[in-house]
């Protein structure tokens, strides 16, 4: 159903049901495969994390879910990210499993990470406790937009005619890095909307790019808790994006100065983050804050 | 932001820009709060899993994702699930966290799945791999739908008019399942597209209804792999969506006999599985198999 090995899109033969009656054709279909990142300290390898995720941009992400994840905070700590050499796996598996270096410092927070999986810290988790968890990884408040919100809600429209798989399959989400100056300088797109986020992050970061103060995080979908703290981890200033906003989205973008757009189509949008003091005041009486 | 705590959907003071100027207005806004899924094994307590979910018909979510990832096999191995009930946590991080007893031979899979997640099996983890590994954990063909395609595509319509976060957040998923004559049952929303199937197929499990043979499962968005998996493990017939499917989730349906329509919408679809044998061989011949 792969043609070549690791295409973006697959063929599949499939039954089509019209009002005129139904045949068969042959159709793209986005690939999806699990990415397994795996941390190598000296000789032993241990696994961090599985993502179901469109082949294409893998090195970039493993590097972007280090970083949004807090196990690389500095460049230098990254030191390679490779493809899974084993020659007695098939091609196929080989693909599905990159293996990143890192400094003691970061393969001791990804060792942290993974007991954090299995025994949790608390029986509280919840949102505040994760905008706590934020603070205490050392995120700070991101720098102010150099952008207007008119020039931010009209930003979703760089992504179109570029999506290029999402043209062949309808079923992809992407996510756009633009620059200060209000030019597009990276995109990809990826089956899973977190994905998406960690290529155009990771590929920043191999660009020595990070932090991306004054940058802008443009996605084609749904804005979630995780995509927000992704934008903060790499010092993103706003994030706008096609789709509705989560709760938890609002409240991390409110706390860390993130300006957020949502519903941002041709110019039209809906504002977020920043919000005025008035309203941040009425958010504490309500026991939120 | 939350008013009632744990209502589906919070309302949020918002700055809209449209072509005719801008202004405030107040917003429903889909809620995300991550929740804690617990194992309980006597006095102990481990944390399997969090997932960020939309509050709302929690045991269930916590009950259709244990039967899913196959820890739970049966309906009596699930002694119960409750909300944590530890007074010295607020009432937002109790709401946060479900603990669920085990019968020991499901307690003993899930002490292995912790592990799984922090040490991996191999390098090689790919799709093959992970339909292997579901014939592994025992499942079988599904039932043959007593439905027509042409029936099936319809099936979409049964969602319109019923997503009642969705029309007033614009940010939610749904899944819905579909009785062997065709009535709708169950119908759950979340933010995640995954935590809406543990909905319904939770519920399906405290009303006793599994395995759900000649049953339709109805989803609002994309369908990846774990939805198709997660359709499997509970026996469901036919997997219909509103929007693409990706290449493991048509790999896996033909595998398991799963019929599987995507892009349905009032009576159009695509068809994927199951598919005729020349086009299986076909694929074998391509080294996918």
């Amino acid at each position: 159903m792969l043609e070549p090995e690791n295409a973006p899109s697959a063929i599949a033969r499939v039954q089509t049901l019209r009002s005129d009656g139904s045949g068969t054709r042959r159709e793209n279909i986005v690939v999806e495969e699990p990415l397994e990142i795996r941390i190598a300290r000296g000789s032993i390898e241990s696994s961090l994390a599985v993502t179901m995720r469109t082949p294409g941009s893998d090195l970039e992400l493993a590097a972007g879910f280090l970083w949004g994840e807090g196990i690389v905070r500095s460049p230098e700590q990254l030191i390679g990210v490779k493809v899974c050499g084993d020659r007695a796996l098939t091609p196929r598996q080989r693909a599905n499993v990159v293996i990143a270096s890192l400094a003691p410092e970061a393969a001791e927070i990804a060792r942290h990470l993974e007991r954090r999986f299995t025994i949790s810290s608390a029986c509280g988790v919840c949102g505040s406790t994760s905008l706590t968890d934020l603070h205490e990884r050392g995120l700070a408040k991101v720098m102010l937009s150099p952008h207007s919100p008119s020039e931010l809600a009209q930003m979703t429209s760089l992504l179109e005619g570029r999506q290029k798989i999402f043209a062949t399959t309808g079923g992809l989400h992407a996510a756009a890095l633009v620059d200060p100056d209000g030019t597009l300088q990276l995109l990809r797109e990826d089956v899973g909307r977190h994905n998406a986020v960690d290529k155009v992050i990771g590929a920043a970061l191999f660009d020595g790019k990070l932090p991306l103060a004054g940058w802008t995080l443009v996605v084609s979908g749904r804005i979630g808790y995780e995509i927000a703290q992704k934008a903060v981890a790499a010092g993103i200033s706003a994030l706008v994006g096609v789709s509705a906003p989560t709760s938890l989205s609002v409240e991390l973008a409110r706390e860390f100065g993130l300006t957020l757009l949502a519903f941002a189509r041709a110019g039209v949008a809906n504002q977020y983050s920043p919000f005025d003091t008035a309203f941040s005041e009425a958010q504490e009486r309500d026991g939120v804050g």
